[in-house]
């Protein structure tokens, strides 16, 4: 009999996983796709580009359509969304949401890859219309519905990834940006030294940085939709809100199905991506937890590499393969404007509440050698075990050419490197792309002298 | 007594080593630079784009000025030469080039470096005016006096890295080019498929690449300067010719004295670089052999990169520490127009002759998201060991961004990853810096299918 994998959720992870399945075993396997969108394969990550204008959306966003998935022989079924997994008899139950009819789909295999969803704190108006979380290419639909009406005042509530590119975004299309956060310096992921350069590029551009305040009250016009964000103290005008405060897994499905969830709310899984206590159940993306590499620790990362490493070593794994997962360094790039963003690993704050004895450094640096045209500066900030000088953490902040050296760093951290180690790394050196030193490397040597 | 360091050759290594060992014992140590020129502390990789017209010269190349040295402490004699070392009674002679007068130091520790000069093979007409090497700021000034008689025609001999640049240099200049090359393919330490991509880049932008042509003969005009390259095949004019032929160590002086030299006739060292048989005589840079990390052979690599290195670990190591420089893994990068290039490791075809069996994978990939706005071409192959699937080597020709991801594979290699180890790796993903793979881990990916 043909073996039947069922894949609810049809972006990065499951379309993945579903692919390498069909892709290993042919004939010998009916992969079905369930997917509550009319899209597939797309990037969560591209949406606010396409805000900015910068990106056509939302199909330029889509890597590989339902036809295209189709053509490789994967059943697509969108607007489809599952409501129930029965784990003993092995069964989904499944609405179609156009119809609204029922059906009930056998599996031999089940892989939940039902993403995440954008955090939206229990506050007063934060439902009203004009109010935006960004992570399906429909909520990129819904904001660009928003801005249609010419808005003038935007607020972005959160400093993340997602609200300064968000905020740029806004920026971008004429509106004027305030961003509000609980914390003091933007992007809570760096150290608060190296957060304050990117508040103070923000202003540079005319973005309004409100640290230190957190949002009390979404207010609403006599239309009913938003007018402004309340906070302790002030009230800021808003035609429209941009929620930037993190994502949380959808596992709720999961859950009633009785499979683990950690205390980040993810599914648990080992790590071949099986879900925790079954033999034939498998999960990744957004939906489940991580385990970090440095502390063993389990986590929420909602990452579109790690949803797509997570399909692979799903569908090979169902296909009768051996590979794993190993975890993650918390890894993230992005950028503000010009200023280019990126950390790896520990940052010293954590660290230190961990309780490990750390030292750090943070030197002054250039892009490209000091008399090349278009070198730049760049910020590198380095984190080091006390004694044994394992370097933990990274941190960058800088012009072009900046924010991608953290993989220098990230697989310098995956094994164990101290910073001596990294110092001695013989990493790529010509005038137009680096100075002699690499920036990482001369960060990891004044780190080596304090360790 | 004050300690005496005396310092043979005031570049990268030399200057590097100086600067360390006096910030390390300040008062309790004289340091004395010796150098032929009048330049310190420069960058000769720089030498291209000053040619070209991109960079000033000489002095913007000039990282630290024997003034700042001085300022420092050190003493710096410029237009000064080392003529022999006496290792038993511990001195160096020197003599003065611009009054010709002779003088002894004495040292308690002694570093040699004496740099590298570009190869002149033994052919008809190499010394000719207007044949020039690209090693030395005064190198430089030469070649820009040759370039003030407006010639039409260069001819570069050698397509490594400062052939094509200097190749790039002269065809901004407006000259016509053509390089000449043994090889088939330019870049030899490339593979020839990767190669070949530089070569159609090059023969795009206009210079022609004539490959497999051995140099035979520079010819003169009645004036005596150069006027054609003769090959087997053709006589091609030439008011200008560059040699980018490589570079050999200059250890004539510490052959001299007796110091032990190696295949390649570079200085040999331990990893402390302490000249082997020798308590307090240091060598490094490029007139000292390196050793390949995943070889463990002696092999001359002439870079900046190891030089500051050297100097570093030298300067240490004076003051009583124990640094290392464990060996090099033979990462470059370049770039032709606006083609970026780069390598580290092993070759396909260098493994195969030295009988390691070996698989390849080559993938094209772009250097952003798809659909961000200037995503580019890159083209990644990965060489990695059968069975273990050790990595041991990358190459990556590719539009901007790309050639600064070879040290992800730098640092991959550096730690004895397999490819499967690198496509799980945490790297930094955003549309604007990455695919949601990054092409390196791409190509690690398929390499992995293979071993």
């Amino acid at each position: 009999m043909t073996r039947q994998v069922v894949v609810i959720g049809g972006d990065a992870a499951g379309a993945s996983a579903a692919s390498a399945v069909k892709r290993a075993l042919k004939r010998d396997v009916k992969v079905t796709i369930l997917e509550r969108q009319r899209y597939t394969s797309y990037s969560a990550c591209g949406i606010p580009y396409w805000m900015a204008g910068q990106v056509d959306g939302p199909d330029r966003l889509v890597v590989r359509s339902p036809e295209e998935h189709r053509s490789r022989g994967l059943v697509v079924r969108t607007r489809v969304e599952a409501t129930a997994i029965d784990t003993d008899r092995q069964i989904v139950t499944a609405r179609d949401l156009t119809s609204g009819e029922e059906e009930v789909l056998d599996y031999d295999d089940l892989v939940i890859a039902t993403g995440a969803t954008p955090v939206r704190p229990p506050i007063a108006g934060i439902d009203l219309p004009g109010v935006h979380g960004i992570q399906l290419l429909s909520d990129g639909l819904d904001t660009l519905e928003s801005l249609r009406s010419n808005p003038t005042h935007a607020v972005v509530v959160g400093a993340g990834y997602i609200g300064i590119e968000m905020a740029e975004a806004l920026q971008q299309r004429g509106l004027d940006v305030t961003i509000v956060d609980m914390a003091e310096q933007p992007m809570r992921s760096l150290d608060p030294d190296m957060g304050e350069l990117i508040a103070s590029e923000m202003e540079g551009m005319g973005i309004t940085y409100r640290g230190g305040e957190p949002v009390q009250a979404i207010e609403a016009a006599s239309d009913g939709r938003v007018a402004s964000v309340l906070t302790e103290s002030a009230s800021i005008p808003a035609d429209i809100v941009v929620l930037g405060l993190g994502v949380q897994p959808n596992s709720k499905l999961a859950k009633q199905a009785g499979l683990p969830t950690g205390q980040f709310g993810g599914i648990l899984t080992d790590d071949h991506q099986r879900v925790e206590g079954y033999r034939n159940i498998w999960s990744g993306g957004d939906c489940v937890e991580v385990v970090g590499k440095l502390t063993g620790r389990r986590m929420h990362v909602a990452l579109g590499t790690h949803a797509n490493k997570h399909g692979r070593v799903i569908g090979a794994n169902i296909a009768g393969g051996d590979l794993v997962f190993p975890g993650v360094l918390r890894t993230a790039v992005s950028k503000v404007c010009d200023l280019e963003i990126s950390r790896v690993g520990m940052r010293q704050s954590e660290a230190e509440e961990m309780g490990w004895a750390v030292v750090s450094a943070v030197v002054k640096a250039h892009t490209r050698a000091h008399y090349f045209p278009g070198s730049g500066k760049i910020r590198v900030k380095v984190i080091a075990e006390k004694g044994t000088g394992r370097m933990l953490g990274c941190q960058i902040v800088g012009m072009a050419g900046s924010a991608k050296r953290i993989d220098i760093a990230a697989t310098a951290i995956w094994n164990g490197m101290s910073v001596e180690d990294v110092a001695s790394l013989d990493l790529g050196y010509s005038p137009p792309f680096s100075p002699v030193w690499d920036p990482v490397q001369t960060a990891a040597r004044k780190a080596a002298g304090m360790v």
